[in-house]
């Protein structure tokens, strides 16, 4: 056991606070991370809040970890103490479902699903039909914290021309949006619009760009207009009905990054015959859909749900060869509760990144 | 010019009613079709009620049409006099674009899109960005008449072996649901859910059932469970929840043939991870749909427009070598009224199809 502290919420209306905890040594399959940086996701913020209805008190987030191994079990053969690494939503899964042999572990089929990297396993054991405790923990505790320990396999290499507090938001918002990218076959000359300019949206419009995309990027708020432009993509502001109109039928793939309920028919409008708009911002019912749009031309809408940890290396390495991140602010954690005010007012157009090192204060006041 | 009759409603709450009207002779590329029997399809309705808001009167149904050949146009190959055809929801397409090049013409993406059997070109005129109006005609009259004219292309062989009443319903009700079913790759051995059993459901039941599927019927009505389970499918009632929860991840494509909103919720949870429920009954806004399960194991919901013309021909053929076909019921044309009504209430678990002899005793009373 090590000693270890983190910022974690109580309960559902509480603030993050510091807590101390032990983490476990670790095994020989696994490597023991000191948390460098650690992107804010809107989606500790639901978690935090109990918005998805399941959430285990108390609430330690952060799922997009950058650290340095400080040490590595003894059949460990891919980190080795020293190295740069990362850690995204996952840390475990069944490893012997259909999926998980597909290289596909975000969609563990075993009777926990996947371990998340807080929060314990997608499927806890109260969920699991047969009661099933695989992982033998009902909570995880994330990276606002000063470690974290994870079997090697779950954990990525960090290309060494990333700035670590840039590539941390790649590990959960890179790979979202880039996963249903590669999936869908999204190729140079494709024209891909993306919903929504918030951590998310950014990465989508600069990897579908790296892609080779044709890149739209449709947002509400046009104070973030020009910030858009400098991304060297098409912006169209949703309150231009004319342009919204006028781009009927002509994307070959749209995704959504709305991390809320909202109206997809405008977009599914836009897609070509055959082609498919995946929602993978907003985890709750949507507006009405009008099957009517997706009769006409055969269209679909999807769902699609973080991605592998090839396709988190994959786009690590993507964004290193294109010299791409996420537009980052970085903070203390002392500032976290204020941070997610910010992005609950859906203001921000930059990614919160915590620095880590300024935990310290927190452990000499402990 | 030919004098006709045929049944049509003057307005979105009349009755339909025989009149009069002249067919065009047919041009080179045409046949004329003396119609025998024409199926009733609840599209029929949500046209004459003008449901869609798209409705030209005087509005005269029918789009599952099985006639013999009364006249062939100098240029016409590929049926003769005498032939037994049919005809489906399209009379013509643009020729000119993608879709069409494809053989796909139900996806036309012309200025005016296909031209449909009744009610004209599926974009009329008016609603075309430039006020194209390549069939020149905005209104078309279906086969609740005495003939149809129609081009070759767009005319299909009724097999021997199957009865022309029997045949008519295939001409929409089975293409609507193979069309899709061969899209999304159903076969032999898969397990594919149909939701609804109606004329569509129906058709869908055993059409999937010939592609060697093993096949799932849900339907409401613990009415229609014995007509169901003598199709030698499993059927379902949707009200038995526990049944419904069992079936969570288990299909690998479904079909909601339900021609009014509903919730697909519960049968997107029943896709196997990456697989596609088909939304081909309702052509209007749905109920919300909860984009968890969609993200989860990366599913889809997709509309599918009827099928193409090869589509329909290779419907035809797959019902003829299995020996399927609609549970039908022949009607004279003079109680289509009363028909619609038991359409509209669900009720009725076959196809309502026309004996287009009937319509003599109106000819010889006008």
């Amino acid at each position: 056991m090590t000693k270890a502290i983190g910022y974690a919420a109580q309960h559902s209306y509480s603030r993050l606070k510091p807590i101390s905890f032990e983490r476990d040594d670790p095994k020989a399959n696994e490597v023991e991370i000191e948390v460098l940086f650690c992107g804010v996701c809107h989606s500790d913020i639901h978690q935090v809040k109990n918005e998805w209805s399941n959430t285990v008190y108390p609430c330690m987030p952060g799922h997009e970890i950058v650290g340095r191994v400080t040490r590595a079990g003894t059949g460990v053969s891919r980190h080795a103490v020293g190295d740069l690494v990362g850690v995204g939503c996952m840390i475990d899964s069944c490893r012997e479902c259909e999926p998980c042999h597909a290289h596909e572990e975000n969609y563990c089929e075993g009777p926990n699903s996947w371990l998340a990297t807080y929060n314990g396993p997608m499927v806890p054991a109260k969920m699991s039909p047969d009661g099933s405790n695989m992982y033998g923990r009902d909570n995880t505790y994330g990276g606002y914290s000063s470690s974290v320990v994870v079997p090697e396999d779950f954990v990525l290499k960090i290309p060494a021309s990333l700035k670590p507090e840039v590539a941390a938001p790649i590990l959960c918002a890179g790979v979202t949006t880039y996963s249903p990218m590669t999936h869908w076959g999204v190729k140079a000359g494709d024209k891909v619009g993306i919903v929504g300019f918030g951590g998310l949206g950014d990465m989508a419009a600069k990897i579908a760009k790296a892609m080779g995309a044709e890149v739209t990027l449709f947002t509400t708020t046009a104070e973030k207009l020009d910030e858009a432009q400098r991304l060297g993509v098409t912006v169209v502001l949703q309150s231009d009905k004319k342009t919204m109109t006028s781009l009927a039928n002509s994307f070959d793939f749209m995704l959504s990054t709305i991390p809320e309920k909202h109206d997809v028919n405008p977009f599914v409008q836009m897609l070509k015959r055959d082609c498919t708009l995946a929602v993978v911002g907003a985890i709750e019912p949507l507006a009405s859909e009008n099957n009517q749009e997706r009769v006409m031309h055969r269209k679909s809408v999807a769902g699609s749900l973080i991605g592998s940890i090839a396709e988190t290396q994959a786009v690590l390495d993507l964004c290193a060869e294109h010299g791409i991140g996420p537009d980052i602010q970085v903070i203390p954690i002392q500032e976290i509760n204020k941070a997610y005010k910010h992005v609950e007012k859906g203001e921000v157009r930059f990614r919160y990144v915590i620095d880590m090192a300024s935990l310290k204060q927190d452990e000499e006041a402990a």
